[in-house]
């Protein structure tokens, strides 16, 4: 989004409860009550009820009936303008979902979708005092009946909030971006698109502008770029002839934008200054911009694929290369930070992405069942170096090749293509998510598809494009550390998986004790039950087996937990030790293996238990500090087979020394101890050679018999003498052996 | 392509040699001769020559000169205007590859591809007595040096000709396709481009006509569309007051489309004429259009996969569904059927179309290696029945993200789009050959396949597009019967295999004898060699192991050949064995497997081997029958799992009856025998319950010892008493056993 130059004046919002009797006429009931613009009419609805906090028991629930209700939005202001030919417009970036603005009773726009912004001018009927409406239709529901995700499957609407096994059925409807008037001279620029392009070899940024707006004919446009220090690398100043044009321009040997564990992130500031023939600023837009390549290239080894015959295709290349440099991406996915999509400001966005970068996390899946998130996220992602793998609001359902749907797909499309494309992060665009499984039913041959697959190639086709995520050779599970119907664990069938990707992956946890304190009823509170809040929140019937607090497994493990905090102990525990081995498996895939990124980061309310590894708002939970280790640049890796061991076993484990960096490893000394408290036994000491850049490290396979220790947990220490900084620490279950036991009572007895 | 009023003035051409000094000015050197058009400039410069036949011995060698050189086609003609206002056009439907146009002198047109037609209103240079001259420049290899299929990766120009495995080096050049003169009024229509659309419920078309000309506005446009019957169904009329409109139509409950062994190709006949204000009729263009609905639709059970976890995709769909209709598609992979095509004749088409559809052939894939057959292949595939799988001139190449090559690839294949869309016979789009496989090395994200993706999407939606073949599920080869380098046959790989679409596979076999005596000079042709004209015509070093005479393998099965009959015989069958047993088990793997198409059908020339099942020009190899045999809608099939037996064996085979026909198949009875000579042994009589339209039915596992017969070959018949149509016969190879030798030996002595 560029900035114009001119204020945004707000406007003071009052809503009520309206019967819709036709375009631009309706009539309100109940009560006029202020509004919060950028917000949620479920927010201004619910002040002061007994459900205002959403996040508390089953208070969700309250929120229900006003999916089927019309909404108006109503602000009274001045004419504001104060010279003659002065325009006066009305700006939002969004308005969610199906709506129509009128002001003074006059039909200006009706329009189906939350992600294309709203720029009218109002001249036509501004008069003295004003009255702007601005009405918000019912939830769509595609004319399905089931409360549930496939409501959303005949709209752009994210599916998420019809509720997901980690979300509960809360459809946010309203003004969810700023808005506000703007008033601006006769020639005004309305927007300047940018485009920008780095060639093959590196050294030349391409610049396109399209620039349109009102009464340019006649004035000058004046082009500015600056780099990150202030310096002005390109100027240009041309007259328009006409309401639209399209500018370009190169920058030679533009900095390179980087990923933060790659580089910098140099950022350029543009500007284009509208001129009056006299040479005076009328009106001006600026935005940052940044240059980069990027290319989805085959994985290494994968070229070799299908052998034998009948022949198929090779997988679909998911390497990602940034200015010619192949990247093993390491991230997670990113959902909603707020059930209320109104409610993020640049704030929200602040904490989560730092914690997102500190976690060596160079990749975001923005998932497709979400919201587009606002121009503030990728301003941030722009500076902080982290990448962003933007998915089309499509998730889980079959989207219809039907003229209507497509229209309204195409419209949002364009606006979120045009708004993005700019931000160096932008590095992969995709259709949305699981659509190529049967849950959704959606194929390559689908025209929602096809049109994104078009639109992304006419607007920006520099940037890979997916159809969907998992394509052939990527893969999504498995969601869980051990699976209920099986005694399978995750550290071997990781093992056994063979993907160039692993794109979705999680484990649960329940979430810290005094959360749980805050959203469930004290009565409810232990033992945690099916049919209480635990369930509304997640903890309970969320997913496959008891999802997602997976007790029972939580049992296998530990045996039963006397309270609430031992419970949350071990679950986090698990959560822990299980996707830092999943990070650390893919990473030792590497190269056929080059994408990483677990299911999921964040959570859009208090969950009870999920997958997350950041509870809501933004508190890390114990695994986000086993995923950072796992994540590290340079880090030392055990690989074993199995988390429960019994003493006298021999404890076996593979050695790995990875690195991501591009820069050597030197050789080193690695030492290897077990311990119980302490009680320490030497293991190996491992002296490594020097590594390549990009290079992992097979070291050897570790043996050591288990002593006669307390049933309980125990310790592996991976201590690199010279580089601390790599060295790791994992926790593993041991149980006596029967031997062990029967050695004991005899002693006892 | 729409068929002008007004006739086509022939010209007299010739053609010399010249040098080329920049755009629109060359110097001739050698002498000018007459040149035939369509044809290709190498046919009449070797017109006398000692080459003159490309087709004998090593003749085609004397071509490659020809590669490097400009050629300058000139005609001249005297003003053929009798009226005032009239307008001169020069039009053909194809130049081959980079040519410039020129009319006494004045550069008209540049242009890079050969599908693009060609149009020029020569007005404005006309005088009395007219040069116009057509300068083809040399055959473009995109900077590579050496001479293989990679010189055309940077053009939209067929691989083949720059050799192929089947293919001799010869890049033809020139005008390939009608050219001439065409007088108009000054009002008169360039272009009328249809598109034609059948609703879900299969009770609408509708129809777009998007009209071009010159001075249209004041004239009237009169449609008209007739059905097959001669009967007027719509009819309109409408005032221009531009030189472009798009009109569109509808024809309400239309008679459906449908391949010939599902239905009728009831075809309409549209015309657009441009009548002048006072009611006269300046100009018409009509054509042949139809209606049928055609998807991509997931293979039963495919939708199921993957299982386990971490997850995939599932295949991409591949069953057509015609009208709704799941088809099971069988048929071939059809190639250029000249090496050069400016002598392709509709009669060409003819004959090879009567057998591909007599052979049960449902559907063409019209290979990306080859050309866009003229217009008449298409409209002779309307009339017959028979779906044509388009693919995009890209093959077996990494075509590049280079601007230029995209804005000639796009020029190109929207004139593709425009001329093939409206054809009922074009039912799947696909970007080109084998390009997802090591050997080309492109994938999803390449741009030419993203091009080509939005363009067909831009042009005629509703038909599939794919962007290569093979994608995921589907499958290529194999292309011999045995592996030289193991002992595995195709009767048990391809019971093993298990894909939704077989889109290439192929057994070779030698030409008949007296093809190989028209190409082969007397001296070479027993015994065949390496390094003599066999090897030129891909008998000895095509592609791996000894292809594709296969000598060796021929051996193998039946020891050394005395003569050239006897050779050619023995490969023949072999070839005919093999590929009915893959057609068959394609069909047996029904639902699952939804395509059959073999490698190959025709052939650009005469080979001494190949994969084809019919010779240049038109003539079927003994393996055509058995293809033909293997592709009736309702036929009984044996499956064993191998070809060479011995006697005192077991010899095992399951029995099925196959329908691919939306009838039911009443009950009946088949008498399931062997036999050698008149020795006739009954294995089994089989009663079998009647089939559902669609569906096969497996029948018994058969077993019978095999007698005491003659070395040589065995025959096995499946006897439908009721419905002889569907009875089987196949030819197995009889060996004696150790055994039985011994017993004869013991007899004799």
């Amino acid at each position: 989004m560029s900035h114009p130059s001119a204020p945004l004046q707000c406007l003071e919002w009052q809503l009520s409860l309206v019967h819709y009797d036709g375009p631009g006429c309706c009539r309100t009931f109940g009560e006029w009550r202020p509004a919060t613009v950028p917000g949620a009419v479920q927010l201004d609805m619910s002040r002061g009820t007994e459900y205002e906090n959403p996040f508390y028991g089953e208070n969700w629930q309250g929120y229900r009936w006003m999916e089927t209700e019309h909404f108006l939005y109503r602000a009274t202001f001045a004419d504001p303008r104060t010279e003659a030919g002065q325009v006066c417009r009305f700006v939002c970036g969004g308005i969610d979902y199906r709506f129509e603005i009128t002001l003074n009773g006059n039909l200006l726009l009706s329009q189906e979708g939350m992600f294309k912004p709203v720029d009218l001018v109002l001249n036509e009927y501004l008069v003295g005092e004003n009255t702007l409406e601005v009405l918000i239709f019912p939830s769509p529901t595609g004319g399905f009946t089931e409360p549930d995700r496939r409501q959303a499957s005949r709209s752009v609407k994210p599916a998420v909030s019809y509720s997901w096994d980690w979300h509960p059925r809360l459809v946010p409807a309203g003004i969810w971006e700023e808005a506000g008037l703007v008033v601006v001279p006769a020639g005004h620029l309305a927007r300047a698109d940018w485009q920008v392009k780095l060639n093959e070899s590196l050294d030349t940024g391409r610049l396109t502008c399209t620039v349109a707006g009102t009464a340019l004919a006649g004035c000058r446009l004046a082009v500015e770029v600056e780099d990150s220090m202030g310096e002005v690398v390109l100027e240009d100043e041309r007259f328009l002839d006409s309401d639209q044009t399209t500018w370009k321009g190169s920058v030679p040997r533009p900095a390179l934008w980087w990923p933060h564990d790659h580089g910098e992130q140099p950022l350029y500031t543009t500007t284009v200054r509208l001129l009056s023939a006299d040479g005076r600023e009328l009106d001006s837009q600026s935005r940052r911009i940044g240059f980069r390549r990027v290319e989805l290239l085959m994985n290494e080894g994968a070229w070799a694929e299908p052998s034998g015959t009948p022949k198929g295709r090779s997988p679909v290349p998911i390497t990602l290369t940034v200015n010619g440099r192949r990247i093993f991406a390491k991230g997670t996915n990113w959902v909603n930070p707020e059930i209320f999509p109104g409610r993020i400001t640049r704030d929200t966005y602040v904490r989560l992405l730092e914690l997102a970068r500190d976690a060596h996390f160079n990749l975001l899946r923005v998932w497709g069942g979400g919201i587009v998130n606002k121009e503030s996220f990728h301003e941030l992602c722009d500076e902080m170096g982290v990448m962003v793998w933007q998915e089309f609001p499509l998730a889980c359902n079959e989207y219809p090749d039907d003229d209507d749907y497509l229209a309204v797909l195409e419209s949002e499309a364009r606006a979120i293509l045009a708004r993005l494309r700019p931000h160096p992060s932008t590095v992969i665009w995709c259709g949305g998510n699981e659509l190529f499984n049967k849950w959704s039913g959606m194929t390559d041959q689908a025209k929602p598809l096809r049109l994104l697959n078009s639109l992304c190639y006419e607007m920006d086709q520099d940037t890979p494009f997916l159809m969907t995520s998992p394509v052939f050779g990527m893969a999504h599970g498995h969601y869980v550390l051990r699976e209920d119907w099986g005694d399978s664990e995750l550290f071997s069938w990781m093992q056994k998986a063979k993907n160039t990707a692993y794109t979705e992956y999680g484990v649960s946890s329940p979430a810290d004790v005094d959360i749980l304190e805050s959203i469930i009823p004290k009565d409810e509170l232990w033992p945690p039950e099916p049919g209480t809040s635990w369930e509304s929140h997640h903890a309970f019937g969320a997913w496959n087996g008891d999802t997602w607090l997976r007790k029972t497994m939580i049992e296998h493990y530990f045996g039963p937990s006397v309270d609430l905090p031992t419970l949350v102990e071990r679950g986090q525990y698990l959560q822990g030790v299980g996707l830092r081995f999943i990070y650390e498996e893919a990473r030792r895939q590497k190269p056929y293996c080059s994408m990483a990124l677990n299911w999921c980061f964040n959570e859009p309310w208090p969950t009870a238990a999920n997958s997350s590894i950041v509870s809501y708002p933004c508190r890390p939970k114990p695994a986000y500090a086993q995923v950072r280790d796992a994540c590290r640049p340079v880090a030392l890796a055990a690989r074993f087979d199995k988390l429960i061991w019994q003493t006298g076993d021999c404890f076996e484990f593979d050695l790995h020394l990875l690195n991501d960096r591009y820069e050597v490893v030197e050789a080193g000394t690695v030492v290897i101890e077990i311990s119980q408290g302490d009680a320490v036994v030497p293991v190996l000491t491992w002296e490594h050679l020097a590594l390549e850049a990009n290079t992992n490290l097979a070291g050897p396979r570790c043996r050591v018999v288990l002593p006669a220790w307390e049933t309980g947990r125990f310790t592996l220490t991976l201590r690199h003498r010279e580089n601390p900084n790599c060295s790791a620490e994992y926790t593993l279950i041991l149980r006596r052996s029967a031997q062990h036991e029967e050695g004991l009572r005899a002693l006892n007895q």
